[in-house]
């Protein structure tokens, strides 16, 4: 051991011990004859004193000490004169009586402290110094401590965690797969799993009852602000189970985890919610709970009272903004901008300010009487000091959709959207099918191996549309943390599902045969769930994005500037795997 | 939930419960006027009981059950007349009241016991009923139970699990990568990491001190029997510590859990053995130390006598098989057969028989005195009733290594290879460097990061081939479970290795110059390991393949046969990646 004790251990108690460290330098400074020296490792970081009168030459050695060099001292602990009661060790320095450079450093690119002059770029080209700064180190730490609580909770429940392959086949629906070219089977790919969806199915048909895995995912998706090609997923399924069954344990998970790593205790039952009212009183099917401001449609109350924008539209609704009445001209102007950006699309909106002696202000008052303002005001139960606004538009759900990020916006802006307050729910009773105009046709909404809800299994012939699923999404703070569903496990239902979403049982067999086949020899009724791992951490840790709970990260175009990868390839590599790049100007 | 109890659960105490069980027909008996059926879950199987006399159209539907139907049943707990004294269910039956088929199953194309009729190669295509046979789950089983217990002694020592990416980029040695081609980085491909050795290094740069990750590894290697193109390896990292630091770790970790998954308590420290030493004395590196039979060199007695095969040898050594000389003549020519088969590769075997009374009557008689063939007895130290088997040839090393056949062939026959014993040891020393004839120059025989011996750090301008590295492996029963060094860490150094290796500092600069760089930010003192956690799992198994330690296993042209994977791909897919196959006749 290069060390007898880290940088963040000795205290007071030590004080007059003979102690050896190891670790970089934070930061030197000179005062007069006296050098100090904070020394951090990943625990801490500990003062180093060197006295220029006491021993000259290593002073002088010292002070030739630059930013990051690693270094290893032995020394005696003191108590500090003037302590630092910022850090657990300042109460106490070392006198250091011998130096060793274990290594030299360049001067890093970027100052390694929480508050760093580094961008976003040169931090991802040097991650590994990026690593050092302790709030970086923290997130992986809080991930470590996740994903070690996550396994004792499942394991005590009678969770198996089983490893499924990486290199496994190609699956015919969802997002685009990573593959990779076989060597050994010329001309043939094996795919990345982008979930062990199936798998883990048929692990259920197996009888392992209780299977969860952490497990790297990957899609070879386009990719948007805070997606990974690759990713990681808590994944678990369960048989002989019904949805709140799944639900249950899962809250129970979710509760121990907020206990464990948060020191939350979440009271009661989380909150359950339709589908389809989450997306009428939000929406959205992943609601910010932290606050209220929940939709009131204003249809009946608006409508017909000679305002054109509003007779003509499919739906009126707004939120009010309680106490929020203060906000000027300006402000409101800008909340209309911001409905109108092309990636929110509203037309305008209204506004009203309910006045101190309680009639209404609108912007909108030469079409509304304060009768009918005053009607308003009841359907939002609003107050005095309080701010409605509005929106309206010819499509419901795409409103609805305006307004979601119309009333995120305006929790922000009153500040109600406190990263250490908790909201979870779970969205549950989602429409089996969603239509998709591209492909002209009923899509699965989860998949196709969704159980539908047993009293709409008679809508299948008469209203598929209509027709509701066992799925559930669990939402934190307006982030889907994770989801599942029942699955499917009657040969007969599942014969009708792909019929309904086009297949012929020819297409079925040669999609699905596999898992079919497997359906056949005893497939017990299961269901599951997966967790996003780094979206949750992301969220524990109060991160706007995942790639800092990640430890080296790609980029928005799916590269590694660290590693500089991906990379061509050696001609002769490519030889052996039977293939020729060929790119298309 | 479709049970109240699970089939492994209930005991005498329960009698007279009204419970609901769900599971697999195991089998069914018919028996006069009755029915057993056995139900099988993961936890158990649970006798039912159908009585035709009170209820027939029960019974009936009892009758109707085919093997591996689901079922859920409801009745109540009743003790058995006759009771089953080998499962812990076997003191009760349940008197069923309500019987409903969840899922009917097909014949299974082979029976689901652990003694099975199915071969190899139908359990594999339909591995999600081989792994409904007990000996095989329990072997996930003990891998779950083994991943749980490894994280929960290394994060109570400090360390900390890091997950490091999967698309990385090419490394320049060993063996080769799977690749993946990025369709949004034309041209480029990502390669699937061989170890997150490089990574691993780069967390040490970081200052993470403790890291360890049970990670997924690829190698696209020609298959020899028990391998895989993807495995699981427990990777490990430290900072500021020396092989000592690492290895008494680690052995603290492998007491641990043989403790903890065998409950078996290793006393003591484990034999450090240096591998000039396991060569000289097991002709391995990987010594199996459960039994004796050392190899004894014979060659100052019994070159020199006229026996022109051991004259003209360059090497002559010898086991002692104690208490065997009752060895027929036939038994003793089925050894000299093993010897001689070309995997193997001796031009012949000598023996010796200890007689009772202390004579030695070996098969070489006609060239040697009893006198000389006594002073071969005391090399052994061989008493009456051993047998001396020796062999001769004109490479040492060679004829070492088909000696290492023999010996662990004789403790095959011997019977002293028990599964449930177990010799744990650390082979130390290792060459730093391996002549390659291939190459025609001195090859890494770790790794060209691994650090030489302080004391042999002079030998490398002098006699490279000589130096010894600090690194390490750890061998149990004669299977190297796990390995590592400590490695370099400066750049000096570091670049002398290059130059023996034979690097223009421009070849070092272009394949290690990512890693070289990151070095000069301040690099730690640094070293580690990794397990093969396949490999462990079925030693602590007893298994004789890691096949059956993995759920969904490759065969040996490293195609998953269930999922029939790889596969061609759809030239749409091969078009997006801008790739043509083109497979050479």
């Amino acid at each position: 051991m290069f060390r007898t004790h880290t940088c963040g251990e000795l205290r007071i108690s030590d004080v007059n011990k003979q102690v050896t460290l190891a670790g970089w330098v934070q930061r030197s400074r000179k005062m007069g004859g006296m050098t100090f020296i904070d020394l951090r490792d990943r625990y801490g970081i500990t003062q180093l004193v060197f006295n220029e009168e006491v021993d000259a030459a290593l002073c002088e050695s010292a002070n030739r000490l630059g930013r990051e060099f690693v270094i290893q001292i032995t020394g005696t602990v003191n108590e500090r004169f003037s302590k630092n009661t910022n850090i657990p060790t300042g109460d106490i320095e070392i006198i250091v009586s011998e130096l060793n450079v274990l290594n030299a450093a360049l001067t890093p690119p970027f100052t390694i402290e929480d508050n760093t002059d580094g961008g976003d770029d040169i931090r991802m080209k040097y991650r590994y110094l990026d690593l050092r700064r302790p709030s970086v180190r923290k997130n992986l730490e809080l991930r470590h401590k996740m994903t070690i609580e996550v396994r004792r909770y499942l394991d005590s429940q009678g969770f198996i965690e089983v490893e499924t392959p990486v290199l496994v086949g190609s699956t015919p629906e969802g997002a685009r797969d990573f593959v990779v070219p076989s060597r050994m089977n010329p001309g043939q790919f094996y795919a990345l799993p982008q979930s062990p969806q199936t798998l883990k199915q048929l692990l259920m048909v197996s009888g392992f009852d209780r299977y969860f895995q952490i497990a790297k995912c990957f899609r070879d998706e386009d990719l948007r602000a805070d997606r990974q090609p690759e990713f990681t997923q808590i994944d678990c399924e369960m048989s002989f189970v019904e949805q709140d069954d799944i639900i249950n344990l899962f809250e129970g998970m979710t509760k121990y985890l907020f206990k464990e790593i948060r020191g939350v205790e979440l009271e009661g039952q989380f909150q359950r919610m339709a589908w389809a009212d989450a997306m009428k009183y939000y929406g959205s099917d992943k609601p910010d709970l932290r606050f209220g401001m929940k939709f009131v449609e204003l249809m009946d109350v608006l409508q017909g009272h000679g305002f054109s924008v509003f007779d003509n539209a499919a739906y009126i609704g707004g939120i009010c903004a309680e106490g929020a009445a203060h906000y000027t001209r300006k402000q409101l102007d800008a909340l209309t901008e911001f409905v109108k950006r092309p990636q929110i699309g509203a037309k305008g909106m209204v506004y009203a300010r309910i006045e101190e002696d309680g009639t209404v202000k609108s912007s909108v008052d030469k079409f509304y009487t304060q009768e009918v303002l005053q009607k308003m005001k009841e359907a939002f139960g609003a107050k005095p000091g309080d701010l409605i606004l509005i929106l309206s538009g010819d499509d419901a759900m795409k409103t609805r959709k305006q307004l979601c990020e119309l009333r995120l916006e305006m929790g922000n802006q009153l500040g109600l959207r406190d990263k250490n307050t908790f909201a979870c729910l779970w969205v549950v009773d989602f429409p089996m099918f969603e239509w998709s105009e591209q492909e002209n046709r009923l899509m699965a909404m989860h998949h196709p191996f969704t159980h539908p809800k047993d009293e709409d299994i008679d809508l299948l012939d008469t209203d598929p549309a209509a027709v509701r699923a066992d799925a559930y999404d669990m939402v934190i703070n307006g982030v889907e943390v994770g989801g599942g569903s029942i699955r499917i496990h009657d040969p007969k239902l599942q014969a009708k599902m792909f019929e309904i979403l086009g297949f012929t049982p020819e297409k079925a067999e040669e999609q699905f045969g596999f898992l079919m086949n497997a359906f056949k020899y005893g497939a017990p009724p299961h269901g599951g769930l997966a967790y996003g791992l780094d979206r949750w951490v992301s969220l524990f840790a109060g991160l706007d994005s995942i790639r800092d709970c990640i430890a080296f990260p790609k980029n928005n175009s799916g590269r590694d500037v660290m590693l500089d990868a991906p990379a061509a390839l050696d001609p002769s590599q490519l030889d052996e795997l039977n293939l020729i790049v060929d790119i298309k100007e």
